[in-house]
């Protein structure tokens, strides 16, 4: 489907406006904003604005509740465990991640849990959080169960991204990944492209890989099936790893956490996701300015390192989110049609103006 | 070539004795002894006593100097900075972990960097330290330049290993993988039995995917081509996640360490390698013991999900290692008649009575 084209302050305005209606505060509203914005900039469709209608159905369906405040349950000056409540995944985020950072700033490291969450949009925005500060940041989540465990035949993790970020010139190390091979969002668009998948992305309910994206889609459904560890199906090429860098969001997140693990969340009508915060003070360990030279260098060295035959440039992660965001700014950002179709439902039924927030080729839709 | 079996007294007492002779302290010998034979015990010779010979020359060539200690040259409540001096890698890892672990139980957490190192055996032995404590243990280390960053045709980063070990019943979570598809040693295998690699390991000068070992070898002798990290070639699969996963063990060793990456390790006649160790005592996030029935009890449900067809068990990390370690405490370790001979070679050198140490048929070889 076609895309439509909006700027950066037309979405914002709109997403600040909508989720103040859903009855968050002007703080909260502008915090999930920028979460979804971030994303969109950085050319992650999947956790940007199109996330808005199905946050306004979990709200609606009660597994969201807006009222819940994130608590601080357990606390060290290292460390902290919050309870969610519940609540919004993003305004858990960024109240666990502004603590790890001030921990971080008074004793050198801040490592906080959080329980009882919600989607909290892309690992990487609370990572950048910390990086921003002159910090390292690393974020990591549980997710719903999609990842099976090499040799198995259903989703016993989720996708578990993990990211890291880091400052550098001229931009910062930004890593941001699923450890399972691709996202269900990628295997969600060779279904509606109803092409075969690559191998060695999913298996289906009998645990053999299939290049079926519709048939994989329906048996996760049935709770059967899943996507792979980075690495695939097989311990030759590494299944095993991606495998257990899943198992390290687990363990820092729903096992610490002593709450769900990736196998047991949505289950009751609740989300029950847990993400975990960490940001560490570099001038624990040197100078921070030589230190972040020295990864600008070695980055630019990187970059310049002998290339494929074939290849023309060699990426260093965050590279790629900088040169979207600059197009997306500059060009504007482009949302799907079904997406503005959504969007618009969802103005019209706040009772917002559609037309003078997202324009009369959105309002005639 | 075949093995001889030895049991784990006769490895142990041989070592130990031998790490005597190159002048080590008995303490010290006792644990770059102890790092090697777990290495063997858990079905990983590559990094087992058959090291010995290498490391034997690595002294003799004054790339490890035995009478450096390792020294703590930056230092807080949660964190440290050791300088190795060029020492012997398990002494410099030992330590630094053992700082670690006093740190995370006085502080909740503890994160010690160590730099000027060497080759210090497994990370996981680190993992392991801080897990037999009741601990989560986590260790990198950043190696001889081995992974081609995705597009590159040459090896700027090492094979970057990551481990982290979590107390559980009935036995701990331990992973410990090189963030490379494979490990040089899987390589140096299929070079010997002159068989082609599977597609998707490692790529020679031209950065086009090879299964030739010997050209990979002999091209990484000449300081170009790789070995492919974790999801293969292309991003496709995940390449740039595997790469991402390297770069995170350059962050935490040599980058933070303001010393050598990878790609510029053992130039100049030293290793110049850097590790990092956290340990975290998980009662800052609740009861250790809840923590540690909650991670069993996942892993245990892990064990039991559904099997692909055709498969038989699904392994947690961990596993594989007590079976092996197991196994070989009650039937001997087996090693490498090559290895024996070197074995042998190193203690007639070292005036060791080879017939008292390893028995007749090794004197004899």
């Amino acid at each position: 489907m076609a895309d439509m084209k909006f700027s950066y302050e037309t979405l914002n305005k709109f997403c600040i406006d909508a989720f103040g209606r859903f009855g968050f505060s002007a703080e909260e509203s502008k915090i999930i904003t920028d979460v979804l914005l971030l994303s969109d900039l950085y050319g992650i469709e999947s956790h940007g604005t199109q996330r808005i209608a199905r946050y306004h159905k979990n709200i609606v369906d009660g597994e969201i509740l807006i009222d819940r405040k994130p608590e601080i349950v357990k606390e060290s000056p290292v460390s902290a465990v919050i309870d969610g409540h519940d609540g919004m995944g993003q305004v858990i985020g960024h109240f666990a991640m502004e603590l790890a950072i001030r921990k971080a700033k008074e004793s050198g490291i801040g490592m906080v849990v959080a329980r009882n969450s919600n989607h909290y949009g892309i690992a990487g925005y609370y990572a950048k959080m910390a990086c921003d500060q002159g910090l390292i940041g690393i974020s990591m989540t549980n997710t719903a169960p999609l990842m099976v465990p090499t040799f198995g035949s259903r989703s016993m993790l989720g996708t578990n991204p993990m990211a890291v970020s880091m400052p550098a010139d001229p931009y910062p190390f930004f890593f941001d990944v699923a450890t399972t091979v691709v996202t269900r969002g990628k295997v969600e668009v060779y279904n509606k492209l109803e092409k075969p998948m690559p191998e060695g992305w999913a298996i289906d309910s009998t645990g053999k890989v299939s290049s079926d994206a519709s048939r994989v889609i329906s048996d996760l459904k049935a709770k059967t099936g899943g996507i792979l560890p980075l690495g695939g199906a097989t311990e030759k090429m590494g299944s095993h790893k991606g495998y257990g860098f899943g198992m390290i969001v687990e363990l820092f997140t729903g096992i610490i956490g002593l709450s769900n693990t990736s196998a047991h969340t949505y289950e009751g009508g609740k989300g029950k996701i847990s993400h975990s915060f960490i940001a560490i003070d570099p001038s624990i360990f040197g100078d921070p300015a030589e230190i972040k030279a020295h990864l600008s260098n070695y980055l630019e060295e990187l970059r310049n390192s002998p290339k494929a035959e074939g290849e023309t440039r060699i990426y260093t992660h965050g590279e790629k989110e900088i040169f979207a965001m600059a197009d997306r700014m500059e060009n504007g950002i482009n949302v799907n049609v079904k997406t503005v179709k959504e969007m618009k439902e969802l103005a019209v039924y706040l009772g917002m103006d559609v037309k003078a927030y997202l324009g009369e080729e959105a309002a005639a839709l």
